[in-house]
């Protein structure tokens, strides 16, 4: 178990969405957070306390944890600097990142001197099966995006919530290290070997009550070339009931893919819908989720009025107007 | 890179099929194979020459190839006591199987006191990047298949081999340990950690000159649950110019996976090419090939003949009919 609360570590985020990680954890999770760290040129801010390391130590947080990515980098001597002199105080550390914490001389020389803990949560600790493809019992809802980092884990967590308000049986399924972080269980999907990604999903989502739901965490997009086959895997191995359409309005392109345009919501409804068929027939899509975070409410408002109108589905930004609508769709199945 | 020329290894194999990898290299890269070696009772045959450890190697040859599939979830005292001895004249030894050499005290002991290498084909050896998914030169030809194993290697390789005889620029590029072992070279998809899967293709298939194809070897299917993301990161990592649609015509089910049906080829043709295009909008699918292995001469003419009246698309089985129909339609785009 990871020790909390936590200081969520920042590090020279370059911008707003590197700490999506954090962000998360702050947003779904606040009780676990004293504050946050954040070094000389970061442009993130998870509206948590920024503290110094002794301070947050004084105020009780035991676990430092990187609330920020790097994309399939290193870990820098800066980073790392931060990182021993938390563990000096007593901090455990906590991340998500491909570079693992372990792999780093320093952290490690350092862990087995001071006796703090390095929680690599990426890597998974589950010899997964090959997926079998045999229909399970209960009821699956997956989001999937017309990109990478739209919302598809807000959805999750929020429909998630709403369920657990109104007294349904209810399980988000993390498959990616902040969900992971945020609820201490899952599959961390990305870092998981080929073979085994849709089998992994298929253990991450066993058989339940015939009135339960897993809302399955999303990653990826059919759309994004670089993670593709990790959003196949997941409508695949989660043979959903239901998939949940995520969207941001103001993307100009595909994350980190310059060349790629964003697929119409339209395409994306019916192309991951005749994927998910394949693993489910009976699979519907019940809404869409939009990111409205970079719009004001009446235009957030606007938007999902017309989109709405345009695919005749409940359309909401559940961070901004709930998931109430969205689960109503998944009863309404 | 594993060094050529080979000497094949068949050990005790009960059977022909049991050495159809060896049997493989055989078939298609007979300029690699100076021999092959085999132990008492050994049933198969290849059709190289059988020859001594001693004389493999002063025919030239460096790697001793495990070109057969070990019993029992072992590798026998029987076969360690020969690799162990081919390493003591200077061979290198390589293998597919999943047991791997270098978990075998013997052969690590005898690899490290030699100076020989071990080469497990199906571990990764490379730290693939991310898919950039950036537009690369030279041109790229993938075939995807209705089902797992229906004739996709085969496929890529006899184009290959009828490019390569037209004197056109070629190359085939593996990602299974089978076509690993043919050619030397490769990316053991299945064994890529899930993020990295497009970017090993991408790295497989790099830029090249205007007029040379890359034959790359598919994986899985788009319809079978277990391993469709794997087929996935192929299409967009691979980004090709053409696909060639690969069947199985006496398959009763998805391999494996008794629940499931094979989709129709009209399916596949749409969307594939769908797919395909958000990594490359100028792919065609230029052709299917039938593996007919299980009908006679006639009923496989005839069922090349009615599939090709339907899809409106050259049909071959390249083992019968040569793949010289399907080349064409590459060289026709």
């Amino acid at each position: 178990m990871i020790r909390t609360p936590y200081l969520l570590f920042l590090g020279d985020a370059p911008d707003q969405l590197a700490a999506k990680v954090a962000q998360g954890i702050q947003d779904w999770r606040p009780e676990n957070v004293v504050g946050q760290y954040r070094m000389d040129g970061c442009k993130a801010d998870v509206g948590a306390t920024d503290m110094s390391l002794q301070e947050a130590w004084d105020k009780g947080a035991r676990t430092l944890v990187v609330g920020v990515a790097n994309r399939g980098g290193m870990i820098s001597e800066a980073w790392l600097s931060v990182l021993a002199e938390a563990m000096e105080i007593g901090f455990d550390i906590a991340s998500g990142l491909h570079n693992l914490l372990r792999d780093e001389n320093l952290l490690k020389a350092t862990s087995a001197r001071t006796g703090t803990t390095l929680h690599d949560v990426r890597v998974p600790t589950v010899a997964y099966p090959i997926a079998n493809g045999k229909k399970r019992s209960g009821k699956r809802c997956l989001a999937v995006g017309t990109d990478c980092s739209v919302g598809k884990m807000y959805t999750g967590l929020a429909m998630d919530a709403e369920m657990q308000k109104r007294g349904l049986k209810s399980t988000f399924r993390p498959t990616g290290q902040t969900g992971i972080l945020v609820t201490g269980r899952g599959v961390p999907l990305d870092a998981v070997v080929a073979d085994f990604m849709a089998g992994a999903v298929e253990w991450l989502t066993p058989d339940n009550d015939a009135d339960h739901w897993d809302h399955i965490e999303g990653q990826g997009s059919l759309w994004h070339v670089s993670y593709s086959g990790v959003t196949m895997a997941l409508i695949h191995g989660g043979q959903p009931d239901a998939l949940v359409l995520a969207h941001e309005p103001t993307r100009t392109h595909m994350r980190g893919l310059p060349e790629y345009a964003l697929p119409a919501l339209e395409d994306l409804r019916e192309r991951a819908l005749q994927m998910a068929r394949i693993a489910n027939p009976a699979c519907e899509v019940v809404g869409v989720s939009v990111n409205t975070k970079a719009l004001d409410d009446a235009a957030a408002t606007a938007l999902c009025a017309e989109i709405e109108d345009r695919l005749v589905l409940p359309t909401v930004d559940p961070f901004r107007h709930g998931a109430g609508r969205l689960v109503d769709g998944l009863l309404a199945l």
